[in-house]
């Protein structure tokens, strides 16, 4: 057997990229990999964007891993992890068109790795793969590790709850509906940016955000942080136009000032230890199961679901014959 | 205790909201209630409806819940219900704004039952609460349910699998990145609708969707029934604009050729068997993650957590501990 662990810590690009497939199949090879790089994980800063279809969100994920690359003045370069996370099957090829057009900015630099998944499948696979890639991709050196995921759906959101920093990307004028959607995302929100800013609307849907905003956070709004016990973060609420590269630094020095007001309130070590819960939960979820798997045979259950097709097994009946 | 059950067959509608709210929430009376109703169900034609924010879905599923209950020629009237997925917060009010405005076209009718549902919270939960949230409303004679989804993510695609039927809406002018989300959710379309199509740009959208299409049923485009052995549905492209009820006629007409199609081709069944197949799945899932949780301590949980959190513990030495 190849020692995956081994290989990805010894930076070796290749054995990493297999080990991502391991760790997203859940093989058991991935799963002992994973167990082994444990200790070397921590390290990473994980920064989660989020936004719904067409707000461009990938062209701004290009540009941030394009800015900590080579940041401005004497900051030192970082090593950049982009994990895309995109709900579309094998067959459509949406993951790999990503990558590709991705590659053209970032392509032939050792200090970036990207990642796509496409993986569906079981409940929460989706959080649990990300997570051990994020992992992964953390043991390996990668400083900065920006996960994308799109939509507003609560997988994105559990997703999103990964993150020590989740930035959320709006555009203008994606409709009335939008207005609903936008106010559970914001929850989540550390940092707004309103891309496209150069299209028609952009100050309505500024104004709106920022009244969402204020909904959100009645408490915070219009007081100084001396007014208040203790540290508190209001959302920025920036603009930007990914394409051309605009507006780029400000959110990359929101990010930074995230990250320091995460350090300094403690949030940083309450939001590891939330993401160490979730893992927990996953892993004792997935253990649970395969053991009762074990413990039925398929004709079993087939019978049961077939019971509960005709109605003549009730859910409660089903649960005392299988469990 | 009050008989939640028995006051949903009744066709108390205070009784039918009051037992979403348990089940909604997972609690011993709602289970309890489900499993009595569970002898009840099976005879309601649930339709899933998903889409992209701004693509005017909401305002189709009212048209369709009116068409459905105000027929043309000499069709019944059916009951419907509307299930409204949303994944905002219970401060934002999304949910509740939504119900408002539904309410102007549906109120008073006694053959419509609107619930709207914002449940965040555990891995599956939403699928878990929507597809009781539709037993229940089969149990109480809704002939129709009509499931509302927003976005493209793994929780929106897992529930639109609860449904027989699973319509895609979109709109035009979406940009670019929405093509390679639009391949993924194409998978579990059985009818798409270009909605807000007086909107530029509808012949493209419709040609870029034709196209996705006959990249994923590459088999079955170009071919006539006959060339085929067995059955085969291919998902028909309509238009609409539905906040002028235009074109609502044809999506419901394809919905009833699509219920036909199922039936005909045994493709009912199936669905139905996947669906408590899952149904089981997770039940069994909560029911060993509840006994697991009886049998250890939060202490322990803490510590653990604690452990792996400072990289003292590995996750599969976490493992052996809590399981």
């Amino acid at each position: 057997m190849i020692d995956l662990a081994g290989s990805v810590l010894a930076g070796d690009r290749l054995g990493l990229a297999r080990l991502l497939t391991q760790v997203e199949n859940d093989t058991p090879q991935g799963r002992m990999a994973l167990d082994q790089l444990f200790p070397h994980t921590g390290k990473a800063y994980l920064v989660g964007v989020t936004g719904s279809p067409g707000t461009g969100k990938s062209s701004l994920v290009n540009q941030l891993a394009l800015a900590f690359r080579h940041p401005a003045g004497d900051e030192p370069s970082k090593r950049v992890a982009i994990i895309a996370i995109d709900p579309t099957s094998p067959f459509s090829g949406g993951a790999l068109l990503g990558d590709r057009v991705r590659m053209r900015d970032l392509s032939g630099d050792s200090g970036v790795f990207i990642r796509s998944m496409a993986s569906r499948g079981a409940l929460g696979g989706l959080a649990r793969a990300s997570s051990a890639a994020a992992s992964v991709l953390d043991a390996a050196g990668f400083e900065i590790i920006l996960i994308e995921t799109v939509g507003a759906g609560q997988s994105e959101v559990d997703i999103a709850r990964l993150a020590h920093t989740t930035i959320v990307v709006e555009a203008p004028g994606m409709g009335d509906e939008i207005q609903a959607i936008k106010a559970g995302i914001l929850e989540i929100a550390d940092i707004l940016v309103v891309n496209k800013a150069d299209h028609p609307g952009i100050e309505n849907t500024e104004r709106a955000l920022k009244a969402m905003l204020e909904m959100g956070h009645p408490h915070r709004m219009g007081r100084q942080p001396e007014d208040l016990e203790g540290e508190f973060w209001l959302p920025p609420v920036l603009r930007s136009i990914a394409i051309r590269g605009e507006g780029v630094t400000e959110v990359v020095q929101a990010i930074w000032q995230h990250a320091e007001y995460l350090r300094r309130s403690g949030e940083w070590r309450l939001r590891e230890y939330e993401r160490m819960h979730k893992m927990l939960e996953i892993l004792i979820q997935q253990t649970l199961m395969a053991r009762w798997q074990t413990s039925v045979s398929a004709e079993q259950v087939d019978e049961v679901v077939a019971g509960l097709y005709e109605r003549k097994v009730t859910p409660s009946e089903a649960l005392s014959r299988l469990v």
